[in-house]
C-alpha cells in the first residue's frame, strides 16, 4: 500500500460529471476511457500524487448502473497503489480481508486491479492496483 | 486544490475500524484526536501524502451520528488541502458551488476547514482544508 491511486466516484453522466469537477478542481479532466469488460466510461483528473475517476455505465449489468439503482452518486471505490499485487492479496487473505474476485485483472488506466469485498473493510468497496507495465 | 488532504470515513467504533484499518494498510494509525465542538472521535492513518480519518460520534448531535442513522459505514467526505481557503471559497462560490457555512471553522488536526454542500458537489460531502498553522 504505496498510496492512494484514485478515488472512483459514480456518476450518472460523466459530461455533466466533467464540468462539475473541472470547476471545482480549477482543471480539466487529462483523459477519458472507455473500459469494455466493465461496460464503464471513464474519465481522470489528477489531483496531487492521486487522481479521481468518474465512472458512468454504458450498460444495464454494469456493476455502476447496479450501484446507482441503490445508491446517490458518489464514491463508488477508494484504489490503492501496490508494488506487488499479488503479494498484497496474499498478505490482506492472511488478514482475514474477503475479495471479490482473487484473480486481478485488467481494469482502466493500465493497471492490474481487485477488489476487497466492503463487508470485510468496513463497509468500503477497495481496489488494490498495480501498473500492469 | 493542491492535493487530497484526507478521506472521512464514518464509523461506528473507532477502535474496532482502527484493527481493520490497521491490517489493510499493514500499519498503525499516528494520532487520535477529538474534536469537543464537532462530536467526533478521530484516528489518522497516513497513505502516501494523504491521510485516511476515521470519525467516530461521540454525541446524538454529531453530524457523523446522522449520518449514521441513513448510511452504512463508509466514505462521509473527502477533503482537499488549499493554500487560501478564503480566496477558494470566493473562487468556488463564483462557480456556482454552494457551502453548507461560508465561515471556515477550526477541525481536526489544526486546520481551518469549510464544507460544500453534495447537492453542488454531485453528491460528494467536500471540504476545503487550510493549514491554520
Amino acid at each position: 500500500m504505496r498510496k492512494i491511486e484514485h478515488i472512483g466516484i459514480a456518476v450518472k453522466d460523466v459530461e455533466t460529471s466533467n464540468e462539475v469537477f473541472k470547476k471545482l478542481l480549477g482543471k480539466e479532466h487529462y483523459k477519458v476511457e472507455t473500459v469494455e469488460s466493465e461496460n464503464v466510461s471513464t474519465s481522470f483528473f489528477q489531483i496531487g500524487e492521486t487522481k479521481i475517476e468518474l465512472l458512468e455505465a454504458t450498460a444495464e449489468e454494469s456493476a455502476i448502473a447496479k450501484y446507482l439503482t441503490k445508491n446517490r452518486e458518489g464514491v463508488h471505490h477508494i484504489a490503492f497503489d501496490v508494488e506487488d499485487i499479488y503479494t498484497e492479496i496474499e498478505r490482506l487473505k492472511g488478514e482475514g480481508f474477503q475479495f471479490i474476485s482473487e484473480m486481478p485483472k485488467k481494469g482502466a488506466d493500465n493497471k492490474l486491479v481487485v477488489f476487497i469485498h466492503p463487508k470485510s473493510a468496513n463497509g468500503l468497496l477497495v481496489e488494490l492496483c498495480q501498473d500492469a507495465g
